[in-house]
C-alpha cells in the first residue's frame, strides 16, 4: 500500500507525474493488476521453447477451447499474458499485423526481438502521455531466432528482458521458486511441459484440472507453433498430481 | 460497494486510472450497469444456435414489434444486449457494417469470430483512453460457423468468451444456474427454445408476457436469421407457466 | 433527487463517468430538462399521423406563426420537440439535410426509422464523448412508409421505440394516461386530433388558448406534411373545453 | 440567485454541465449578462421595421458616431445587441460574410429567417461544447422579407422567436410593458418611431441626450437600410420629454 | 475587490465561465493588469493625431530609444499601448502585416477601422476559448483617414469606440479629467502636443524627465508618422513644468 | 512572496489566469528562476560588444570548455542567458536557423533586433496558451548592426529593451550597481573586459576561478565572434583580485 | 522533501507550473529517479572511450546477455542510463534513426554532440509541454569525435555538460569522489576500465558478480563499439575485490 500522503496529494492519479520521491505510481498500481491475473510461464529449453498457462475457467458454460491465454504471433512466436486481457488483445493484434508486414516486405520471418520491443515502445508511450493509462498486462513472448529458442518478459513500463524460464501472475513468486531449483539449460521441451504442470499444479493444487491449462511448443527444428494434446495435458496432470502426494 | 477511501482519492472517477490495488473502477461500475439491464439468453444448440430476451415492455402504448432488443449482423449472426441500449447500438451498427464490407471485399460471409473481435476493440479502446467512458453494454452473439453453431459473450472492458449457453442481465446469476443444470450439448434449437422460456419465466414471474419476449434462431443447415413466431412465443410460454406451478 | 453522497463524490458531474451504481447522472439530469418542457403529442391513426404540441407562448408580442414547435423534415415526416429547443434545432437540421440527400442520392424518399437513427446517433455520441453535453431535448416523429403510419420517440440517451401514441414535456404522465384508455387502433386522424386537444386541454385547462396550438398531420394516401388550419384548432378547442366542463 | 447548493456543486462551472434539476446554469449566467445590457428596442411596423437603442455614452470624449450599436448586415437587414458588444461583433461579422456570399451565389438577397438560423447555429455550438462559453449577448434582428418587415429575436442559448415588438437590455420589462399597450399592427415606422423615444425616455428618464439614441429603419418599399437624421432624433426625443411631464 | 464568494466558487478562475451575476472575473482582472500600466495619451486634432506616452525608463543603463511605447503600424497609423508590452506586440505585428498585405492586394492603405476591427477580433476570441488567457492590455490607435484624424480605443475584451482624446494606463482618470476641460476640436497638433505635455506633467510631477517621453504625430496634410523631437519634447516639458509651478 | 490568498484560491497554477489585482503569477515565478540562475553581464563598448559569464563549475570532472554559457548565432551575434540552460537552448537553436535562413533567403546578414523580436514572440505564445509553461530564461544578446554595437535584454514575458550595460542572474543587482557606477560610452572593448572581470570577481569572490569564466566580443570593425583567450582571462582576473584587496 | 507547503499548494503536479520560488518540482522528482536507478560510469582516456554498468541482476532466471544497459548509436558512439529504461529506450531509438539517417544522407558519421543535442531536444519538450512528463533518465554518451574521445552526460531537463569521467545512479557520489582522486587524463582504455571495476566493487561490494557488469570501449584508433570480453571482466573483477580487502 502506498502511503497515503502521496494519496492525499494526487501523486498516484495522473500517468504524467512523479511523486517527490521519483516514482510514477499509476505504473506501479498497473503492476499490482499483473499480479492479480491468471499465472502463465515460459521455458526455454535445449530444442525449443514452451508457454503453459492457467486459463482459470471455473464457469461450466464457458467453452475452454475458446479462452484463449496463449496466442501465436507468426509460425515460430508465441504470446502469453497476465492482467487485463483485453489490454493484452490490443498488443497481440499489433504484432501480428507487425509480423506478416515483416514476411510480405522482406520475404524472411520476423526475429522475436523486434516484435517484443515494438509492443513496448507502444507500452511505454502509455506510461508517458496523459489521456492514457498504462496497459494492465505483462506478456510472455517465446520463438524460435537464428540463434535458437528465446523468451522474453515484457511488464506494464514497457521494459523487457531475456529469461530462461519465466512466470507471470498470481502465482509468479512460488513457480519461479520452482523454476531456479529445477531448470537446467539441458532441458528438453518434454522433460520442460513436465516441469511447468508440476509447478502449476503445485501452486494451483486440487483446483487444477487439465480443461484450465493450455501448453504451446515451438521446436528449433520445426519453428512451428504447436498445442501440446489434450490427451498429453491430462496424462501430464495425472502424473504431477501423484508426485505431489 | 466500493471501500470508501477509494472513492474519497478519486480513483473511480477517470477511465484512465488505476486503483491502488490495480482495479480499473470505471470499467467495474459499467459492469453494474448491465446487471440492471433487461435479461438476455443465448443458448448453442446441436442443430444451431438461440437467442431470447426480455423486452421489459410495459407501456402498453409502445409498439412491442418496435422495440429491438435482438438485431441481426448478417444472415447467419444475431446479437442481444443488456445495458445501455444506445450503446449497444454503436457497436451493432458497426458490426453489421464490417460484415457487409466482408461481404463485398471477399465475396463470402464474414466468421463470427472477427465480428466479436471488432466490437471488443472498439470497446477496449474506451477503457483506456481519457474523454470517453466504457461501453456500458454486454453482448451475446450468435451465429454459424464453419465448425457450426457459435455463442460469445463480451462484457465492457471487450474482453468475449466462448459459451455453451450464458446468460446476461438483471437475472443472470438464476438463470444460467438452470442452464447449467439442464443445457447438454445434445438439445435441438426447438428444445432449448423450451428451456429458455422456461428458466425466463421461472425468474421472471408472472409479469412475463409473450409480448415482452422476443426470440430468434439461425439453423446451422439453413444459416438464416429468424425469428420464433408469436404463436410459438406463446404456446411455448403458456407450457413453461403451467409447469412452474 | 440524487443521494447526496453521489454529489458529493462528483460522479454527476462530468457525461463520461459512471457512478458506482452504474449510472450515467448528466443524462438523467438532461431527461428532467426534457420534464420540464412544453407538453408534445404523437397519435398513430388508421389513416395518418398527428403530431399536436403546446407553444406555451404567454408573450402577446410574440408572432405565434413564428414559434415553431414542429418541423417538417420532408413531405412524409414531421417532428415535435420537448427541452431545450436549440439543441432540438441542431438534430432536426441534421434530419432535413440527411433527407435531403437521400432524394438526392437514390431518387426515393427516406423511411422514418433512418431519420430517427441517425438523429440518435448523434445523441448517442454526446452521451459518451467529453467536452460534450447530452442533448437536453426528446423528439416525438412521426410520418408515412410502405408499411403505414408511424411514430417514434428518442430521448436524451439517442434510444428510441415506436409508439401508437406518446406524449412528452411537463404533462406527459397525464395525458399518456388519457392516451392509454381511448386510443383505438381504428382512431382516424380527424378523430385523433380531436382526442389530442381534448388531452391538453383537461391538463392545461383554461389557459390553454387556441395561439398556443400547433397541429400537423400527415395522412398515408397524401403523405404531404399539412398544418391543421387555425379554424379547426379554434373549433375543437371549443368543443373540447365545453365537454371538459 | 441560484440555489447555494447547486454552487457549492460546482454545477454552474462548465457549460457541458446540467445541474441535477436539468438546467444549464452557465446559459442563465450569460442571459444576466443580457440583463445589464443597455437597451434596445425593435419595432414591426405597417410600412417597415425600426431599430431604437440606447448607446449608453457617458464620456464627453467619446465619439458618439463611432458607437456602432446597431448594424446593417445587408442592404434589407440591420441588427441591435444588449450584452458583450465584443461578442455581438463576432456574430454580425459572421451574418454581413453570409448575406456577401448568398448575394455572389444565387444572385437575391438573403431572408432575414436565414441570417437569424446561421448565427443561433453558432450561439448553440457555444453552449454545448466545452472549452468555449456561451455567447453573452442578446441580439434584434429586423429586415424586409418577401411577406413584409420582420423582427427577430435570439437569446444566448440560440433559440429564436418573431415578434411584433421587443425590447432587450437592462430595461426590457418596462419597456415591453409599454410596447404591449401601445403598439398597433397598423402603427406606421414615423409613428413608431415616437412610440420608441418615448419609452426609452420614459424608463431612462432625464439622462437619456439625443446623443445617446441611435436608431435605423427599413421601409419594405424601399428596402435600404437608414439611419434617422440626428435632428429627427432630437426633435422626437423633445416632444417625448415634453409629454412624459 | 471581487466579492470573496465569487473567488471562493471559482467563477473568476477561467475565462469561459460567467459568474451568477452574469461577469466574466478574468477579463475584468485583465483590465485592472492596463490600470497598473504607465500612461498613454492619444488626441485628435484639427490637422492631425498625436500619441504621447510614459516610458517610465529609470533604469539608465536602459537605452531610453530602444523602449518602444509607440509603434508604427503604416505611413499613416500608430499605436501606443498600456499593460503587458508582449502582449501588445503579438497584436501590433498582426496588424502591421494586415496593413501591408492591404497595401499589396489593393494598392491603397488600409483604413484605420479596419486595423482596430481585426486586432479586436483576436481580442475577443481570448475571452472565449479556454486555453487562452484575455490579453492583458489596451491600445490607443491613432490615424488619418479619408475622413481625417481618427482615434480609437481597444480594451481587454476586444471592444473598441472612437475618441477625441483619450488616455489609458495608471494616470487615465486624472489625465482625462484634463483632457476633458482642455480638449478642443479647433486644436492644433502643436498645441495638442503642448496640452499632452502639460498633463502627463501634472499628473506624474517632478520625476518625468524627457527621456521618459516619447511623442509621434502624423498630420492629415502629410499622412506620414512621425516622432516629436528630442529638442522638442525637453522644451515643451521645460515650460509645462513652469506653468505647473 | 505571494499573498498566501493568491495561492490558497489558485491564481498561481495556470498561466493563463489572472490574479484579482490583475498580475500573471506564474510568470512572475519563472522570474525568480532566473534570480537564481548564475550571473551574465553584457556591456556596449565604443568599438563592440562584449559578453561574460560566470559557468559556474564546480565538479572538477567537468570539460570546462564544454559547458556552454555563451552561445554564437552568427558571425556577429553572441547570446547568453540566465536561468534553465534547456529552456535558453530551444531560444537559440530557433534563433541560429532563423539568422541562416537570413544570410540563404537575402544574401545578408540578419539585424540583431530580428533575433530578438522572434525570440521574445515564441516566449510571449508561451504566457499566454494553457499547456505550456513560460520560458524560465532571460537572455542577453549582444551584436554588431549597421548603427554599431547594441545589447538587448529579453525576459519571461518576452519583454526586450536595449541597454548600454546589463546584468542578469544571482548577482545582477549588484553587478548593475557596479555598472551603473563605472561604465562610459567610450569604454574600449579591452577596456570593458576588466570592467566586467573586476564586477565578477567583487561579487563572486575568492570562488571565482579563471576556468568558471566565459567570455566573448564582438568588434564592429571585424563583425566576427570571438572568445577572450584562457590566458586574458586568467591575467585579467588575477589583476582584478590584487585590486579587490 | 519539498516544504510541505508546495505540496499543498499542487506546484509540484503538472510539469507545466513553477513553484512560487521559481522551480519546477516535477523535474526535480524526475531526477531523484535516476538516483535510485542503477550505476553507470563513463570515461574518457587517452586512447578512447569506456561505458561500464552494473546491470543489478539478482534474478538466476534472466538471461544476463539479454539485459541491455549499454546500447551502441553507431560504430563510434555508445550509450548507457540510469533511470527508467523504458524512457532510455526512446531516446536510444531516436538517435540510432538520427545517426543512420545521417549516414545515409551525408556519407559521413555523424558527430557526438549532435546526437547528444537532438536526445536533449526531445527531453526539453517534455519539460514544458503539458499531456507529457519529464524523461525520467539520466545518460552517459561515448564516442569518437574528429578531436579524439569524448563523453556527455544529459539529465532530464535536456541538459548536457561534457565530462572527464562521469557517474549516474545509486551510487554516482561515491564514484566520483573515486574518479577525481584516480582519473588522469593520461589514462589508457585498459588502465580506465580497471579503475572502472575497481570503483564498482568498491561501492556495491560482495554482491558485485561478472554477470552484473557490462562493459564497452571505443578506441580512437579504431572507431568502434567494442564490449570487453567476459574474461577480462571476470579477471578485472576478482583482481579488484582482492586489493579491496
Amino acid at each position: 500500500m502506498e502511503p497515503v500522503s502521496h494519496q492525499m496529494m494526487g501523486y498516484d492519479r495522473a500517468i504524467t507525474m512523479f511523486s517527490p520521491d521519483g516514482r510514477l505510481l499509476q505504473v506501479e498500481y498497473a503492476k499490482k493488476t499483473v499480479k492479480q491475473g491468471s499465472t502463465a510461464i515460459g521455458l526455454v529449453c535445449q530444442d525449443g521453447v514452451i508457454l503453459v498457462t492457467d486459463k482459470r475457467i471455473i464457469d461450466t458454460l464457458i467453452l475452454p477451447e475458446s479462452v484463449e491465454k496463449i496466442w501465436q504471433i507468426d509460425d515460430h512466436i508465441g504470446v502469453t499474458a497476465s492482467g487485463i486481457l483485453s489490454d493484452a488483445r490490443v498488443l497481440i493484434e499489433r504484432a501480428q499485423i507487425r509480423a506478416q508486414q515483416h514476411r510480405v516486405t522482406y520475404d524472411t520471418t520476423i526475429d522475436v526481438l523486434s516484435v517484443v520491443k515494438d509492443m513496448c515502445e507502444l507500452k511505454q508511450i502509455c506510461t508517458q502521455s496523459a489521456g492514457l493509462r498504462p496497459f494492465g498486462v505483462s506478456l510472455l513472448v517465446g520463438g524460435i531466432d537464428s540463434s535458437g529458442p528465446v523468451l522474453y518478459q515484457t511488464d506494464p513500463t514497457g521494459i523487457y528482458f531475456g529469461y530462461k524460464a519465466c512466470a507471470i501472475g498470481e502465482s509468479e513468486t512460488e513457480i519461479e521458486a520452482i523454476l531456479k531449483k529445477q531448470h537446467k539449460d539441458s532441458i528438453t521441451v518434454e522433460e520442460g511441459f513436465k516441469l511447468c504442470i508440476k509447478a502449476l499444479s503445485k501452486v494451483l493444487g486440487k483446483g487444477l484440472t487439465p480443461d484450465r491449462i493450455d501448453a504451446v511448443y515451438i521446436k528449433t527444428s520445426e519453428r512451428k507453433y504447436k498445442h501440446f494434446s489434450n490427451r498429453d495435458i491430462e496424462k501430464t496432470l495425472k502424473e504431477a498430481k501423484k508426485n505431489n502426494n
